[in-house]
């Protein structure tokens, strides 16, 4: 048996990750054929990430044959595994998001608030392309999505195109599952959270250490500690006590923008002067790694890279690429369409919960109702996403208006226009499905 | 045949108003006995009002009998109608819910935010009282909830009492309707309008005159004019274009505190240092009303009660009590169980619907799926409500912080114990359920 | 104002009741243009049916300009309004749809059971097409559907059409109103029965007379006298007291078939033998009323009209047109969207049920949950109509096949084949889109 | 670690497969301590078991202590397991439910139509009473319910009673897995079958082994050979190739009764005539099990038990165990809340579904919609089964009568009050409830 992994965004700075994932798990799971894809603008970075991957498989000693290409339709064909880990406008276009909603008093962040509407508008059409092109030249691979908004983007991928066997991933309830086995003593293999809700918006509602509920201790650990169990890219208050006593649910790192808004919002504006945005940073990092990459006797992951916010995103996906080909039948946290799992939500509403994953993709465990405490929140958000998604195919500026005052973090109409406006300025030319005709913005 | 009308809270400056509604349907609506009640301590102004109301029902020449007592449960016997005006903790209390959510750095609003849920606090307990004394004493009653926070108190009672036949009214709709006909220079009584949502958070869907859809040419004129259709207490700061033209649907006076949160705020904090909260103006207001109701020539209702933010309630009230006894069948907008109306809503939520009036109350016309473009925000508030529902009964703490969190007007984590704990005891007086056994605030 | 009406199917012997109706109302409802359309075949029947109807306006004095044609988008042309009652396959479809499933050990009847898929099989393909040229000639204009299985062609016009105003009518809430008001001595305008249910298998929950809930007194009398509220073409058994006083349900004539099956297949067949099958019943009723309508000196519609089982029918559509054009805001039981009025059916579901009735069409009023005590049957009947559409418009055999399977009065796997074989080939010639390549019957 | 299992109904004859199971898996799940309950009726017969238990122990040199008891409340102490078998009323009861409606014209069998509610209406009561017992006396002890109607029982218990850790378990899934697996050449555990639907009206959606989607194979294999993959006490007809072929469904061997119901019945007649009732036929089988078990010898589970019915119900109660104590996360087909699974059910409906079963019980895989071919027939099972309970424990005359005509295959409202009297007068002491009061059958 061989398989073939196909790398949509091959020179991302993540890559290696991937092929350190394919080589542990050869013997069960014979990735026999990589190849690494990316656009003529990241040709040279996709060159050195090939260079290094090569040395990485060498070294392995595994029969795994690597290509690098600029033509994606061409290292389509015979794909078993298509991985997307896609940046429209790269970093450029990051440090916007992150900078003009800023300056309008607004949360500036890649997937929360307008900077992450404007990801998705910028990130849905091209992978809709993408799905298209996979549909049509290896209908039976799986697209698995790590591109953010990744709830969002599995979603508008599962509605909008003909190709239905696309999942998401996320590092979040992987870095939950490993930050709780550390607060229980335990290991994260005997971990299980029962999740419950969107990508970048899900909850923890019981922890259970070998089938034993332990969610109170570690909900008392999280009000006493200001346990911060983030990723790089997440500087946490930590939480107050009162809010998780009465909350009694696991929150995750993002949901501070939407619960300490006027705190994050002070501390962003505050490193925006001091150190500049995330973006910039992630621009200085990305040249010290890709330094590191080059050097020709680099032939392993380096440590550096798990100081960026995506770590362990790529292991999560090989994770999940290993249970499907090998028909596993074991729980993994990932988006795929709700299925009646969350009662509140229709069918085809893509969640991020614990699913049975298969040879022939995830099922989600069934949940029930959504927990009374945040039932609302996750209602809105979704109602949110949904129209982020008509927004980012149509283009149609009432329906981004409409999307901009849906995000809680926005809402604030008498502020949207100057916001909005200046976006979709900004990012004029990763938006083409606003700029068709002359409408313009109204 | 006669009907007797309880009206509870009697004392009420508004009462006056019910009084001249009576007189004038009292052909078609024989009310040929009124009882007014309130407590203890409204005694004085219950008498001035029941005199008042004596002297507007014979210069009226109708036979009314009119009775006031501080004995509900006697008041009640034989009693068709029942309405219901209270204020718990009077000016005092919303005096305190105006200024101590403004001093946390959050809206202070009667019934909305952190003053609405304290409103909800203190009143629900009382009117639970009272809806099982009316299901024990006159079951055929209906009450006619116009205390708020109405939505939110009608779904209480509605849920949470044995008695089933409570209609919340309030006076929005109205206003929507009487200034949209102003606008279209229209007749009101031509006007029609889809409403959609909760009490205090109804939008309107469609304009209707005469069977004619004219929607566009409302939202034209909402979009220009900075139109105010809002209440006495109501200072709107008008809609932008963009956003009207983007939701392309009729916000009420409400929405502001929503859609308009940080403008409100300061105009708020601005109106707080220069006139004091809305309660001490309306202290002053009550006080040279009730002067004016005093003097002994009077015998109508005096034009200055319009200048209160509830004018129009009573006449609300009254032309509803009058469709129910008349079996009219026509077609008015109150609260009631949603019974699947909006798909997105269980039956027993209760919303504000426009409703064919019978003998056996209020059924919603059927509305169908909750617009995209507010779907998240309406069932946010609605799952919010439910938390405030659930606080009001069981006075558990934690699910009073909940109902905090969940408040879109609030939700930041890092202020709501201050916030919350400041509240509860400011009001501890009223909120018996919250202090009950020893358990204090955690 | 003037009003065009256009009747598809004219030579209907029921139009004449459509002309009286239009007469009678012409005050209000200023019809001053009808045109009559019907096939080639259909033309001598049309042309006695026009001259009739012109003699009938003559008679009135009413200035209405009457004509007929063969030429169905030419009278499209400015309609106002478009009626359907067509057949077809005329009655010798009918009588197939009577005689074969008998043969084979099941009901035969028009509208329900194998006979009614079959109509439905003939009937929609035709009335879609009608609904394209409506939407395209007089896209204003509403459809009001007479057509069997009313209901089912309802939902599949306004599921698969473009045009979305279509109402369903039908006689046989108008007759329950009309027999329930002789039960209780009442004038029919004083009744209103709160339906539940699709067309033909629509209860009775709640019997008011005046506003006042005289349920019990129906139901007590419908147990009592074997009462028999049924239509000219339905011979009723009655029903048993223990039924009546346990289901607490009004039911419908047609609901015999599905609760009595045994004894009505037996007096079916006892039937059959004696009378032939009801078509050939009607064709001989036809022959003699088309000898009255040609009778140059009729000019009213004659009594003798009454005697079919679709009487009223017109008049209830009459009824609908004055309502919406005068927007009336009256309750009529019409077939349209559910839009959320019954909690466990789909927005898009068609349902029979109480709607307000204004010139923007009717909405339902809610109606909440299903009685438990019918809730499966109602389910269940509406998921069988939901096959039957699939299958009439896509042809295919196996979801033919299946909603044979589906229907609570055939179901038995065993012999569906054979009665489903005989039926697709016996209609041949009316079911085209059965006989589409040549993928014949399996 | 040891684990304590009652067996109520201990006196079964199925009893020697428990022991068996619990013997051969004694390694991983020591269960060490085993009480066998039963009634004083059932003495003798749980005596013959209780040493028949003892010797196959005695053989096994496991260290299990087993002992027997009347006294149920005395059993449950410190119980981490209860299973539960009985049978109220005996097989006698059982005979009635056979004979009594084949006189009546109806099918008469032990899960299914009116016998099957006749079931239900003996066994709920008790078993309310147990699981009240069992949250008392070991609140964290399993019901595991293998008493027929089995799915019935299960949400009867998990809606009605305080205790909610019951599983319902079935040998149906487990019987259909095996037939497949024969069909297909693989192995049973190679076979995992895509279960849509409640116990004994379970359906295959799609069939895979080892992940790879072979449904269509077993399709084409159950229509050609008229496959029986029924258990002992049903004989099966096959069925037809239209049948299979347009479903597209695995139908399971109680499928006969709704969709051949006229062959059945004519069967069951015929065979009732020649063998008499399958009680009759059991009550033989029994001796002559008794007698192999008496036999001082027997220290293994005998092969005849095989020849019931209800073969394999024990082993897949052991196999449920064992994952439960071992949390083995694996994937099993069990009765238990909905919790969205089927978008179409409300979550406390209880269904027959692929779960993941953890230390904290089965959690259904998500399913989504139902398939649209037995949509209806689902919802209305459904529904019927809801009646059941609801008379099951009001003993309501009414509602055990709408429960007779919600049932497809009784229905028939001219024949359901004879049935049912007799039912209810034959079964009266059985039926307490049925028999407070003077109430009456009426």
């Amino acid at each position: 048996m061989s398989v073939k992994l196909v790398v949509i965004g091959g020179g991302s700075s993540y890559t290696p990750e991937i092929i350190e994932g394919v080589i542990r798990r050869f013997d069960s799971l014979p990735i026999t054929e990589i190849s690494l894809v990316d656009i003529e603008e990241g040709k040279d970075k996709l060159i050195v990430i090939a260079n290094l991957a090569k040395r990485m498989i060498e070294k392995s000693g595994k029969t795994i044959q690597l290509s690098w290409t600029l033509d994606r339709r061409q290292a389509l064909k015979n794909a078993d595994f298509v991985s997307t880990q896609i940046r429209v406008g790269g970093l450029n276009a990051r440090e916007k998001d992150e900078r003009i909603p800023l300056k309008h008093g607004f949360i500036g962040q890649e997937t929360n608030g307008a900077g992450g509407i404007m990801k998705a508008f910028r990130t849905i059409p091209i992978l809709l392309e993408l799905a298209e092109d996979v549909h049509e030249i290896c209908p039976n691979a799986w697209i698995i999505n790590f591109t953010n908004p990744a709830g969002i983007v599995t979603e508008a991928l599962l509605k909008h195109s003909a190709h239905k066997k696309v999942i998401g991933v996320c590092n979040i309830p992987f870095n939950m599952i490993h930050s709780t086995a550390e607060i229980l003593n335990a290991d994260p293999s005997q971990v299980k959270i029962e999740f419950v809700g969107m990508n970048h918006f899900v909850f923890g509602q019981r922890v259970f250490v070998d089938g034993i509920n332990r969610t109170d201790e570690v909900l008392t650990s999280l009000a006493r500690e200001n346990l911060d169990y983030s990723p790089a890219n997440i500087v946490s208050l930590g939480w107050s006590k009162g809010f998780i006593n009465s909350m009694k649910l696991l929150p995750n790192p993002y949901h501070q923008y939407y619960y300490q808004t006027t705190d994050i919002l002070s501390k962003d504006k505050e490193a925006l002067k001091e150190h500049g945005t995330r973006a910039e940073i992630v621009k200085n990092l990305e040249k010290s790694l890709f330094t590191i990459y080059s050097n020709k006797d680099l032939n392993v992951k380096p440590k550096e890279l798990e100081e960026r916010g995506g770590a362990f995103y790529s292991d999560v996906a090989c994770s999940l690429i290993d249970s499907i080909y090998n028909n596993k039948e074991d729980i993994q946290t990932v988006n795929t369409f709700n299925d009646g799992a969350i009662a509140e939500l229709p069918n085809d509403s893509v969640i991020e919960a614990n699913c049975l994953i298969t040879k022939n993709g995830p099922k989600p465990i069934a949940i029930g109702s959504l927990p009374a405490q945040v039932k609302g929140d996750i209602l809105q958000m979704k109602s949110f996403e949904e129209l982020v998604i008509l927004a980012s195919i149509s283009g149609d500026y009432n329906q981004a208006y409409q999307a901009f005052i849906a995000n809680p973090l926005i809402k604030d109409e008498r502020k949207v226009k100057s916001l909005l406006d200046e976006l979709l300025c900004a990012h004029k030319e990763c938006l083409p499905q606003f700029n068709k005709g002359g409408k313009g913005n109204e």
